[in-house]
């Protein structure tokens, strides 16, 4: 197993940010190079780099950037302002953001760039531990649905909470890499995610190229595979968890949780820690970002629609926390009542 | 209102099919030639027209063009039993193609090109007959919601039952158009419908041609409109429906179906009656078609997934009936318990 071990995002010996360019995959595994603030700023809000967890590691990644051409309080407010307005709805940006700021604001102006680029690969090595101890948890779910069973389990995932989305392991793909790692067999039903196909084009790329069992349906294929059987569990991850559980996250998501409510199976959110945000009480507080129409009305530049046709592109919705199972978090799996009494 | 009461499938002067090419649609409005009943088969198999409605009428033309050209029993067989091949899903072939077999098979051979021709232009001026009585039931409804709101109604429709799919008027649409006619304010949400893009590239293109105000979203969107009360009902077609009232219909209405019930938003569908399966007890026993993964794995030449990647591609997924409102029938709206008693 590979690629999960890989990691998404690294410094070069000229003290430049690579990270893995994602808009080129799954046609072409290339990194893109980013030597200043601005093109981290770009790269997050264009998705070279998307996935909660690892928008929050660039960011950090982003003010190193930042410190090492400009040290002053202003660079850093500045470029923390301009990090978190590139996209709305993953906590972990501000969280990543703030962290970075708590800590440098009060050092000496000349140890920030050394001390922040230290940090943003502290946090880096963070959320792969996390995901790896997400994974293990996961694991033991797997272990016992397989034990129950006798044949391979059978996991629905939406969009790409894979390694891609963090830094190392993934989250809703953590337990999946630990399972196939361990021989226990598996089978992951891979749901494309319009409109920007992130599960077909990322998540099929990792799971192919780790060599665990998979296969690509359509985003409109989850209540048929769960009516006929073929799905044990759905394991996602989030952009943000409120206090009272409710999941914001690619949207499509809700609707799989509904079906999974009708059906009876298991829908488990693998989240770190960071991607909890306290302050939120519940999801209506959660800002949906909306993007562009365009990603709706073409494909690989093929227009889809006619040429007058308007469309709209929320691009997450908010599952309830009712419909959540469970957390698998990298200290246990949490039901959403458990929640609140985890909070730091 | 032009487009509506455009037909989909005629005779031209020489005594071929003409069929608008819906694959053309929505970069090209052209019309493709029959001239045998093979033409037909390779037509209606390739999806140059599709919908339950209207693929049974143009089962009904091809039995006609294969007594045009031999007038025998065994043709006539024959291409019963080609034509059924064609689709599994739909009901509707199957029982244009059984009426129009039990109508010739007692006449003389002389007698049954003309009478198979004549039956043909009956079966397309029924269906637009029950389409345009299927819009005065849905209408009723419609004007019922404006009352009480007070706003433009908001639909919810998924793939294309528009006249497109039909011979005129469409089913689902029906309500639509004869709404914009009288003046009634609405909007159409609609709902691209991978894999094959109908919502976007059929219907947007109707809706848009008709001067319907409608906005195209990706299937993923349902859970989210619904839960910010974007959404005061679903109106779908339907490929097949059992007895008790289960529905087969294309994959990923389903999950509208437990979008809307866990919302609260009514839940439609428009059925003209040869829709009706009533030899089928219930939605097991309709077969699910299951179509070429390419479908699902490249768009227009791109493809989105990795070379490697396996998928797997049902059309249709079946709604329970305890999820449906109402049926909107030619004859009036019926619940899924009040539709045994319409058998004949």
């Amino acid at each position: 197993m590979g690629t999960a071990r890989r990691r998404t995002i690294w410094w070069d010996d000229a003290g430049a940010v690579l990270v893995i360019d994602q808009r080129r995959l799954p046609h072409a595994d290339e990194a893109a190079r980013w030597t200043s603030v601005d093109d981290a700023v770009r790269g997050i809000a264009a998705m070279q780099v998307r996935g909660a967890p690892l928008i929050g590691v660039a960011a950090a990644h982003g003010i190193a950037l930042a410190m090492i051409a400009d040290d002053s309080d202003r660079s850093l407010l500045t470029a923390g302002a301009a990090l978190c307005a590139t996209r709305p709805t993953a906590v972990n940006l501000q969280w990543a953001v703030q962290r970075m700021t708590d800590a440098l604001r009060p050092l000496a102006p000349a140890d920030r760039a050394s001390a922040a680029r230290r940090l943003a690969t502290e946090l880096a090595d963070e959320d792969a531990a996390m995901c790896r101890a997400i994974g293990a948890v996961g694991l033991r779910l797997f272990e016992a649905m397989h034990e129950r069973t006798g044949r391979p389990v059978q996991v629905l995932t939406h969009c790409n909470a894979g390694w891609l989305a963090c830094v190392e392991w993934g989250t809703a793909t953590a337990p999946v890499y630990l399972a196939h790692e361990r021989g226990l067999p598996l089978h992951v039903w891979v749901s494309e995610t319009r409109p920007r196909n992130q599960g077909a084009s990322l998540t099929a790329w990792e799971l192919g190229d780790a060599g665990v069992p998979h296969t690509l349906v359509v985003d409109n294929a989850a209540a048929h595979l769960m009516a006929t059987g073929a799905v044990d569990c759905v394991v996602v991850g989030a952009d943000r968890v409120a206090e009272n559980g409710d999941v914001a996250n690619k949207i499509g998501t809700c609707l799989k949780a509904y079906a999974a409510a009708v059906h009876g199976v298991p829908f488990h959110v693998a989240v770190p820690w960071s991607s909890v945000d306290w302050s939120c009480p519940d999801g209506s507080a959660i800002p949906i970002e909306e993007r562009s129409p365009d990603e709706v009305l073409q494909i690989a530049g093929h227009r889809l629609a006619p040429e007058t046709t308007p469309a709209r592109n929320w691009g997450f919705d908010v599952t309830p926390a009712r419909y959540v199972t469970s957390f698998l978090t990298p200290d246990g799996a949490v039901t959403p009542p458990e929640l609140a009494t985890w909070r730091p």
